[in-house]
């Protein structure tokens, strides 16, 4: 049958490509007739802007339409040498060169302003600017015309102006896409080998993602030290906040190939239990970082003892209350629906559960707290106190509704680093930084886990092999959070080497290893197709081939 | 059980309420210290907006969980005098007004400025504002900050500025909230009764919204005329244009309790499916009324033949257009899933799903077309359809996914509607243009359903009875769309009456005409519990309760 899909792609292709490139030229080459007003000038560039704006988003759901079909022929022909999110960061890379390198970039106008000297004396930038334009022709009917601007950000006179194309405000990553995302990692995280493994999945997140953290940011110093033009630019605090951003691990694609296969349950329990926690501190810990950074700032410039306090006390702080917040939120929404007959309406139900995991996330935010992790221990309540008491009809749409959402979430945000890489004006790329970016990554996760394996070992029974160690360590791809962190700000030139570093470490991190997997597992010899573990542990699996009888059910 | 509901509630505000006002006074009153630079400042006002969101965000998701447990109890007692959409509009009301009349207005701080001359001088304003501040103590290591400023629109400086607490961009409605409610409409529509009744739905939606609209829009006109204070500030154009945003229908209420009840069949197939179709007529109108105007002001100023046929031909072109991509996307869709078998993999296969919908709103709106109008046709196409080829789990997940954005949008528009007639700064109260609107409204509604029942019936079997056609006029509800239209453009004077008398007219059909319908139908003697009926034709009911056997089958 998949002699189609080459027919289904080209129809697809035939009809949403020319539609698209038409309209980018009839909108590029449409000059206004002469005698319009500018209010209709005004109106046609406001509908010109939507259009952009629509076309922007065509692209990435274009994108991701490619991307499902490339899957489902990949796994219809059982390849398995690239996952689904490696296909995205591909085709975002392919696209992404396309927009750079043969799209004419349209201009964008602006106009500098000068504040008038004695009207505004606030250190700060005002919240809005109105720019009044006198009427040209000085007749006094014509009303001046005042047009309101609001405030973007601090931006960088110096960088040669390149214009934001198929680029989103980076903020969306942690309000629209992530938590989606992160609250269905908490709410699958229904497994005993998870609680069975919880003391080893702890360590490794906690202890090991802050001494990586820390292990990162000291070498990342050590190298910036030994080249003098990159000494300016870099401060201790900025390589500790790359060693927090690169830290945590997304091996999604290790876990659909451990998913397929089989693999064994307590290796498969220690890297999803690790990735999940591991967002979390690493999330809180970069904030602490940069809290720590404004109070040094703003201090007296030396090793602030009170200030280092501080933020040691926010990292705690804010964790607990975070997961206070979820976890409290988690309960009272299971109290809800145990405790009233709402399960009668399933929808009702359905609408009341999301409604409730939503404004967890809602809530820390406005506490000023992480909403990530909020989300997080909301899920892993849900799943494990509130899904008992729902409907069934409320359990499989609640189940259906995150699992669809984290795989669009998850695959927008690989297309997107794809396409970043070309269209995101600020990046700065310098070789040395990338390389030595890379082999630090590679030590942080070498410092997480063989040290705390051995110490684990000493007391842990059964005793995580040799070669469950190595796949551990490989298992550290990096991912849709560190990439969310190292997008948030780009503000100075450290920053900007950064993000490029962390973009490409994602990138080569996905593709290679993610396609190294199967190799590694059988080089590791590590025992998978176990026949006699429970079937209750694979049922939540990403894919679920309806040809067998189970599947039919739904 | 539900002695538990007080309980409930009270735990659920405990939690929520005092945490958000806590930080509301915390970021109202916390001052920045002294010696903190302007970066920090800068960051923490940020943080502080991104509160302020956050806290608007929840605001709506507590209102809509008050309302779903509201619906609940009053599911749970069979109270029916009132629906899930009038107690959204009513505890949007009261938070509304709490909000206007209790909370302190905190200040957004603005600057006016004055472009430089000879620097600039286009007739359109510029993307992008950069204010320079010269830095203040003169030394010239400090550089000089810079911060951007996004174009927003024109506003009208007479303004006394209020600012706008709780309120949306209106594009937000067109782009995120109606397409998955037109979507949902068209996709549960697979409905043999509407096809029966297809003649009758299509000169009801297509013939009537427009002679409705040209009704209004003659009779407001008329006594603008008679009131002179009124007349500088509306045109014919105007009044039109209020006439097609006031002529569309939501009968969500009244439909919710025909299907409670089992109402006659074909009685149903005609509200729902005039009410579905004339949003799409009411759109397409009131865009080709616009682009009227538009043009009818850059020429002579007389009646325009041209621009008359021009608006014309806009209409049927760009619904022919909308409504071809939505097919064609539909059956493009219907094909994949035909001729691969993605089906194997439903996870997938939902995903090309929502991903070619959404494309076909996107194309729509990239194309300069209506994306609501193609995503109608679209759904409709893939009831009729791709749904047929989709394996059942990829048939639950969408319908229950649909169902669920369907339910959390459309009460999301009605909980707005009620906080924003007091939050939204633009509104302008004339009783006399409110009373007018209503009595108009009523006669708009009378000149769409009677004479075209009349002729209707000349040719048709079964014959529209005199009770159902009193029944179609009472089911005349206004809702979502027209308030999204009206909240669109508020620009002037007459446009924001236009939003308040919208506003009004929403309000107290959903709440009294939704009322009152059990009492209607008694009073016109229209058929209920017939049960005789196919089974098909209401298992899509909104609420299915668990307790019977069919339910749990899911």
């Amino acid at each position: 049958m998949y002699g189609f899909f080459p027919v289904i792609v080209m129809m697809y292709s035939v009809v949403t490509c020319p539609l698209a490139y038409i309209f980018i030229l009839l909108c590029a080459f449409s000059s206004p007739a002469e005698s319009a007003k500018s209010d209709i000038e005004l109106d046609a560039k406001a509908q010109h802007n939507h259009q952009i704006d629509s076309l922007n988003l065509l692209l990435y759901t274009f994108l991701l339409t490619l991307t499902v079909l490339t899957i489902w022929l990949f796994k219809h022909r059982r390849f398995r040498f690239i996952h689904e999110t490696g296909l995205a960061v591909i085709y975002g890379l392919i696209v992404g060169a396309l927009i750079r390198y043969a799209g004419n970039a349209s201009s964008v106008v602006h106009m500098t302003v000068v504040p008038e000297k004695d009207k505004y004396n606030q250190s700060l930038p005002p919240d809005s600017l109105w720019l009044r334009f006198p009427n040209k022709g000085g007749s006094p009917n014509v009303p001046n015309k005042t047009y309101a601007y609001t405030f973007r950000g601090e931006i960088d006179v110096d960088d040669s102006e390149i214009e934001l194309k198929a680029t989103f405000d980076p903020e969306i990553f942690f309000n629209i896409i992530l938590p989606p995302i992160i609250f269905h990692a908490g709410y699958s995280l229904k497994r005993k080998y998870f609680f069975r493994n919880l003391g080893a999945i702890l360590t490794y997140a906690l202890i090991g993602t802050t001494l990586s953290s820390f292990a990162v940011g000291a070498l990342m110093y050590g190298f910036i030290q030994l080249r003098p033009y990159l000494k300016s630019s870099f401060t201790f605090l900025d390589t500790l906040y790359f060693g927090a951003l690169i830290s945590p691990t997304d091996p999604l694609t290790i876990l659909a190939i451990f998913n397929d296969l089989h693999v064994d349950v307590n290796l498969y329990a220690l890297v999803f239990g690790e990735s999940v926690l591991n967002d979390a501190v690493a999330i809180v810990l970069s904030g602490a970082i940069q809290n720590y950074g404004e109070r040094y700032q703003s201090g007296s410039g030396g090793f602030e003892t009170d200030a280092f306090f501080r933020a040691l006390g926010d990292f705690f702080v804010i964790f607990s209350l975070s997961l206070l917040i979820g976890t409290v939120m988690g309960c009272i929404t299971a109290l809800m629906t145990k405790f009233t007959r709402v399960r009668d309406f399933p929808l009702l139900e359905s609408a009341l559960f999301v409604l409730m995991s939503y404004s967890t996330f809602l809530i820390a935010e406005a506490s000023d707290l992480t909403g990530i992790v909020a989300v997080l221990f909301c899920g892993i309540c849900q799943a494990h106190y509130t899904y008992n008491n729902l409907s069934v009809d409320s359990r499989t749409r609640t189940k259906k509704l995150f699992e669809l959402l984290n795989f669009l979430a998850e695959n927008f945000i690989f297309v997107y680093i794809g396409v970043s890489m070309f269209t995101f004006p600020k990046h700065h790329f310098d070789p040395g930084f990338i390389i030595v970016g890379f082999l630090c990554a590679m030590v942080g996760r070498a410092v997480n886990i063989y040290p705390l394996s051995f110490l684990l070992n000493l007391g842990r029974k059964p005793k995580i092999a040799y070669n469950f160690q190595h796949m551990l360590f490989f298992a550290g791809l990096r991912g849709a959070m560190s990439f969310a962190l190292a997008i948030r700000n780009t503000v100075s030139d450290a920053r900007q080497a950064m993000l490029t570093t962390t973009s490409l470490i994602v990138i080569i991190t996905v593709i290679v290893q993610g396609g190294a997997t199967m190799q590694l597992l059988t080089w590791f010899k590590i025992p998978s197709h176990q026949e006699g573990e429970p079937s209750g542990m694979w049922d939540e699996s990403r894919y679920t081939l309806t040809k067998d009888k189970k599947a039919v059910e739904t």
